[in-house]
C-alpha cells in the first residue's frame, strides 16, 4: 500500500514525465532540498584549504584549488551532469533540457577565497546550484532549457590583484593580453599558474556566445546583516555597487631608526597613515553610500631598526553611483598628493580596476519573487555593495541574485556562517527559479 | 742598495723585533693600511646575500650567513690568526701577544644585516680589525697583550626580534633560557637555526671571564651625517643611547570591504595609523634627543577586499636618557590604549627589549685621541644614537668606538657608503689604538 504522501510524489513524477515538454504547473512542483548533504558538501570543499580550518585559503590555481576542482567535477558527474571547462578553468556542469539547443539557464558562483576566509562566500552559489538540480531531479522535474552550473574561476582578487577573472573572461571584459600580463606577488605569471592547474590548452579569447544563457542566477550570502537585523530570509538584489581598486605606493629614503631625527625624516609609513585617516574622514561624510578600505599593506624593508623605504597600500573604493565613486577617488588622490608633498615622499598611484554598477533583470527578479511567494518566504529587494560574478554576467545576460542572511553579517572571515535553515530557503528559491526560467 | 724608505722600514722592523716586550716608541710605528684590499674584502663579504647586490640581506644562521662565516674564518686563518667560536657562533680570531696570559685587547663588530641593507654596517668593524692587524704585522709590530677580533653573532634584530645576540650572550645579559625561547617569523627556533649553521655543541651559559679583555674597540660607520656635515674624519663615541623595542598589536573583527559602513567598522589599521601619527607628534616635542620608529608592519589577512583583522607594529623608542625614554614609552602606550578604546579594537603591547645607555671608557677614548693626533686627524666626541655590540661589551670591559663618516648619513639601505679615504683613516686610528692598548 502507498501512503498518501508517496502517492502525491508518484503523481507529480508522472505529471513531469508526461508533460515535460509543455509548461508544467509549478504549483505542483514539490522540491525537497537535502540541506544536510549540501552543508556536508560545503564542509568537504572547505577542506581544500591552505590554512587552519575553519579559516579557508584557496587561492586561484594553487594546489588546493586544483584539488577542489577535481572534487567539484566528481560531484557534478555523480549527479549525472556533463562537465566541461574553458581555458581559464571556468567549470560548466550541464543538465540537458528537453530543448537542448535553446539558450540555457545558468546558475553558479565562485569557489576561490581570500586569505583565511569563510566557508560560504561563493561556494554556496556553486554547491547550492548543484543541490537545486539534485532536488529538481528528485522531484521528477524535467527542464526544457538546459540548466548549467558555472563554477567561476577566481572571483576574489587575492592572487593576481584582479577580481572576477572567470566571469570577466566569459563576457569578454578581460582580454587575453590583460590575462597574460598578470603576475602574483611572487612573480608567477597567470599563464604558468593556469597550466600548473591543468589548463594547458591555448588561451584564446572566450567563445561564450550572446545567447548561451537566457538568464543567469547567483545564490550568495548577503555578507552583511540587513536581512538578519530585519528577520527576512531572502534578499533579491536589484543593483550591484560599482567597485574600484587602486594601489598607492609611497617611497622615502629610509635610514637608521636610531639616528635620523623625526623632523628630518621622510617616512612613507607616516604618509600612508595620514592618508588612511584622511580617506576615512572623506567617507564618513557619506557613510551610507560610500565605502573605502585599505586591506593590503606592504611595508619595506620591514625591519624594526630601519625607517621604512616604501609602503604599498590597496585602496578599495565603492559606491552605488559611479560618478560619486569617481569624485571620491579624485578627492582621495588629491589628498594623497598633498600629503606626499608635505612629507617629501614620492607617491605613485596605479589603477587595478574600476567597473560600472550593474542592474539586475526585472523579469528574473519577478520569477524570483514568485518563487518566494510559493514558499511563503518574505523577501527584501536590496543593493549588493560587495560585487560578484553577476556584476559581469549582467553585462551580457539577464541576471538575478538571491541573498540569504549570514550570521552578524560576517564574511571574508573564518567565522562566516549561514544557518542550515537559511540555506534551505535559499536553495528552495533558487531551484524553483531555475525550474521556472527553464520554461520561459 | 736599499732606498731610504726601505732602510727606515728595516730599522722599524728591527726595533719591534728587539724591543717587542718593552713598551715601544709608538711615534716610530709606521702603519700602512691596504684600503684597496679591505674594500675588496668588504665587497666579497657582500656577495653572501639573499637579495640583489648592493642591497645586502644576510640574516642570522641563514645559508648566506653560514657561507659568510666560512669565508671569514678562511680570511682570518690566511692572516695567521687562531680561530675559535662559541656555541652561538661568535667567531674569535686571535693574534697571540708576547704576554699571552694577559687579558687581550678585543676589537670587532657584527656581520649580519637587516633586510636589503648596506655593505659597511658592522662588517667594517670586523674586516677593519683584520686589516688593522694585517697592517700592524706588516709594520713589524709585535703586540704584548694578544689582540683578538670578535665577529659577533647577530647584532641586528631582523630574524629573532632581539639585537646583539652575540655580545649579550658573551657578557651574560642574554640567558640560555631566553635564547631557547626565541623563534623567527616562520616559527623556526633559535636552537634549530644555530645547529643548521653548524653550531651543534651544547648551548651552555657563556664562559667569557671578566678579564678576557683589557679593552674593547669597535670601528663603525656613523650611520648619520654629523661627521660629513662638519667635515671631520673621526668620531669618538662617549655614550650610546638607550634602545627599547615593543610590539603593539591591534585586533578587530574584520569584514567585507564592500558591505560594512565606515562608521560601524573596528578597523585595526586605522587605529595603528592614528597611533603612528600620535607617536610622531610625541617625539616632535623633543626631536633632538628622542627617536621613535615603526619599521615593521604586518597587516592580516592582507586582502584588498577584506577589512584588516590584525595589525602588528614594531615600536622602536630611543633616548640618551633612560628616564626620558621610559616616560616616552608610557605616554605612547597611554595614547595607544585611548585609541584602542575609541575605535573599539583590542590592543596588546609586548616588550621585546630595553637596555640602559652605555658610557665609553675615558682611558680608551684618551688612547684613541692620541692615535688621531699622531695621524693629524681632527675628531669629534659624540653620542651614538644607534646601538651596537659595544653597548653590551661596555657592561664588562672598558670599551670605545671609532666612527667614520658615511655618505649622506645613510645606513641600513643599499646605498650605504663609506669612502676609501675615510675607511683608511678609521683603520689607521683603530690599528694605532689596538697597538697602544696592547701595551697598556
Amino acid at each position: 500500500m502507498l501512503s498518501f504522501s508517496q502517492l502525491v510524489c508518484c503523481l507529480c513524477l508522472l505529471f513531469f514525465v508526461v508533460f515535460s515538454k509543455a509548461e508544467p504547473d509549478f504549483s505542483l512542483l514539490n522540491i525537497s532540498v537535502d540541506t544536510e548533504r549540501l552543508v556536508e558538501d560545503l564542509k568537504i570543499l572547505g577542506q581544500f584549504s591552505d590554512g587552519d580550518y575553519p579559516g579557508i585559503t584557496r587561492l586561484l590555481y594553487s594546489k588546493e584549488d586544483k584539488a577542489a576542482r577535481r572534487y567539484l567535477i566528481a560531484l557534478f558527474e555523480q549527479s549525472g551532469l556533463s562537465v566541461s571547462w574553458d581555458p581559464v578553468g571556468n567549470i560548466f556542469a550541464r543538465w540537458e533540457g528537453s530543448d537542448p539547443t535553446a539558450p540555457a539557464v545558468g546558475s553558479g558562483s565562485h569557489f576561490d577565497t581570500l586569505l583565511n576566509a569563510g566557508l560560504y562566500d561563493g561556494t554556496l552559489g556553486v554547491l547550492g546550484a548543484l543541490e537545486a538540480i539534485r532536488s529538481l531531479k528528485k522531484a521528477g522535474f524535467q527542464p526544457k532549457r538546459s540548466i548549467e552550473i558555472v563554477a567561476f574561476t577566481s572571483e576574489e582578487v587575492s592572487r593576481f590583484g584582479v577580481g572576477c577573472v572567470g566571469s570577466r573572461y566569459m563576457v569578454g571584459s578581460l582580454s587575453v593580453e590583460e590575462l597574460m600580463k598578470l603576475k602574483d606577488s611572487e612573480g608567477v605569471d597567470f599563464d604558468s599558474a593556469r597550466k600548473f592547474c591543468g589548463y594547458t590548452e591555448e588561451l584564446g579569447s572566450s567563445t561564450t556566445s550572446d545567447d548561451r544563457y537566457s538568464a543567469f542566477v547567483e545564490l550568495h550570502i548577503e555578507q552583511y546583516h540587513i536581512l538578519e537585523d530585519k528577520g527576512i530570509p531572502i534578499g533579491l538584489v536589484t543593483d550591484i555597487a560599482a567597485p574600484a581598486l587602486y594601489t598607492v605606493e609611497w617611497k622615502g629614503p629610509g635610514g637608521h631608526a636610531g639616528s635620523v631625527p623625526l623632523n628630518e625624516r621622510q617616512d612613507p609609513f607616516l604618509a600612508a597613515s595620514e592618508f588612511a585617516l584622511s580617506l576615512e574622514q572623506l567617507i564618513l561624510k557619506d557613510p551610507t553610500n560610500s565605502r573605502a578600505t585599505i586591506g593590503r599593506v606592504e611595508v619595506y624593508p620591514g625591519s624594526a631598526g630601519a625607517i621604512p623605504r616604501s609602503v604599498r597600500l590597496s585602496v578599495d573604493i565603492r559606491d552605488i553611483n559611479e560618478e560619486s565613486r569617481t569624485k571620491l577617488k579624485e578627492q582621495a588622490m588629491e589628498k594623497a598628493a598633498s600629503i606626499a608633498q608635505k612629507r617629501k615622499v614620492k607617491m605613485d598611484i596605479s589603477h587595478n580596476y574600476s567597473y560600472p554598477p550593474a542592474k539586475m533583470d526585472p523579469k528574473v527578479i519577478a520569477v524570483m519573487e514568485d518563487s518566494c511567494r510559493k514558499y511563503n518566504l518574505t523577501f527584501l529587494k536590496m543593493i549588493s555593495r560587495p560585487f560578484h560574478d553577476s556584476l559581469f554576467m549582467a553585462t551580457k545576460f539577464p541576471t538575478g541574485m538571491i541573498f540569504i542572511p549570514c550570521k552578524e553579517g560576517k564574511s571574508h572571515v573564518p567565522d562566516e556562517y549561514a544557518s542550515p535553515e537559511d540555506i534551505l530557503r535559499g536553495v528552495e528559491v533558487l531551484a524553483e527559479t531555475l525550474a521556472r526560467l527553464s520554461y520561459l
